[in-house]
């Protein structure tokens, strides 16, 4: 096989960071600027597009894969993103069209961490998998027939945003009981710090997912229960997804996914009891196989090299 | 455009209906048998393969396509299905390969109408829709990208048994609160007697979908009730459907449908607050067109001319 050159751009609130990925999934050279200090995409970009030439060295390269949040595949575009200072439309190809001659893909980031998973991961050979991010929200790349589901306008796959809960906890979306509210980050710190006060136990409110996963680890209650309780959650809800789209399997990525088993063994448990008869034990649940590596750069690498 | 020629044949629990369509979606002759009087499928396809010659009169036709029950389009069987008499796995393929050589597709009831509705109905031209049906059970045809989404074993679109309600109403699948039980002509009519009930009214238990209609009508507060509550029910998950799948309309089929706007005002209004910001305002929800044809026929003869 030919060794062929992609460039990978993960763009985040805080940091972007730049890659250059060959098609095995090597990671040969990295560079990262930070998103904030830039008050318009322009010179941001620019900066890029000098970052770029230093880090190939002269390689060809036959394209770049963008992952941002909100990004939309079918426009090029960050559209209307929360965390980023750029606020409405951001034509993100089409500045960086000004700079490069070669395809360029941008998508957001759970679209990324599926197509990554495709083209180097554990999804490789499938074609009907999701990969479900948990992070600062919730979010998933639902590949159908070997390519990724983006709907009429780009923006399917917004797992995080079906409702758990009628009137459930407020979500940063405007609406209440939110996925996302429950199984983000955020979610899963706030039923810990919701069942420690029904306890009468004193907690700091500024702990981690980190700190959670080590307080399980050590045995304890509050951080156990909240591992049962946000894999109930998760696990009647992938078994809606299950019914819906029968995938072969169902990858999990993200901060709270570090955790490991103590999430996962429940989340399988709930996640079998709740599927319909015919899909019972047929579905994979799993890590991310790019969990400790770039994945997010890898993820936007891939959009170049995988089916999109 | 050359007139084309397709069979068409609907396998439901009492009755089976083969029609011979053309491409434009006329239906040009007419068979029926009772399914029931069958107790093994092989003398079952025996008749309809002797019907089949007597209705073409001569006219070669592209193919023959099957909606039933269960019906697994990969593998061109029926596989368990509750309401037919033939248990296990049904080769109809198989069995009607035996007698003509022509292309020959299986799917379900769900996933014709589907197929119907892109050929045939108000989905021409459109990639990403989803026709919802409501009947003895609620089933779902899926399209993205312009094809049905199978999943990876040909069951996918199984919205009827997500769940709308944990420890809800029983369901025929063994679990409790899937979305048929308040959907389906059965969940409705067991909404109305519940209403009926904690009012002191009294009414018959064998209640139809149309009477319930007709009460609504007459504007009846029990069926208007009873209208509200299923809209609110099927408005709330298809919000979510759309945050999933983002398509362009959603098409209802099915007894329940014939209430027209006394059921679909409400629902477009219950589906339009549930649904996520960017989704607002650009989802069609319309009855099928088809709704008053011999929908189950077109939709199968349809996966004989349609992409599928």
């Amino acid at each position: 096989m030919k060794t062929k050159y992609a460039i990978g751009i993960d763009i985040g609130g805080t940091n972007t960071v730049i890659g250059l990925v060959d098609n095995k999934g090597n990671l040969l050279a990295e560079r990262s600027l930070k998103t904030g200090d830039y008050e318009t995409p322009e010179p941001f970009v620019k900066e890029i597009c000098k970052l770029i030439p230093e880090m190939t060295s002269g390689k060809d390269f036959d394209g770049i894969g963008i992952g941002a949040p909100n990004g939309n595949f079918y426009n090029g575009t960050i559209e209307y993103a929360a965390n980023l200072k750029w606020k409405g439309l951001v034509e993100l190809r089409k500045l960086f069209s000004a700079c490069f001659d070669c395809p360029i893909y941008v998508t957001n980031d759970a679209n990324a961490a599926a197509i990554g998973e495709m083209v180097f991961g554990g999804a490789r050979g499938m074609k009907h998998f999701s990969v479900i991010t948990l992070g600062t929200g919730v979010g998933s790349g639902i590949v159908v027939d070997g390519k990724l589901l983006y709907g009429s306008d780009g923006f399917a796959g917004e797992f995080g945003h079906i409702i758990y809960e009628y009137d459930g906890r407020p979500c940063g979306c405007g609406r209440k009981g939110c996925l996302e509210t429950y199984a983000s980050a955020g979610g899963i710190r706030t039923t810990y710090l919701q069942i420690a006060k029904e306890r009468g136990i004193v907690v700091d409110p500024d702990i981690t997912s980190k700190y959670i996963h080590e307080k399980a680890l050590a045995q304890d209650e509050v951080a156990l229960e909240t591992f049962d309780y946000t894999a109930k959650i998760l696990g009647r809800k992938l078994a809606d997804l299950v019914a819906i789209f029968s995938p072969e399997a169902i990858f999990l990525f993200g901060g709270p996914v570090k955790a490991g088993d103590l999430l996962l063994t429940p989340m399988k448990k709930y996640m079998e009891e709740n599927m319909l008869q015919v899909f019972k034990g047929k579905v994979k649940l799993e890590v991310s196989s790019l969990m400790n590596k770039n994945a997010a750069i890898l993820g936007a690498a891939a959009l170049v090299f995988g089916e999109r």
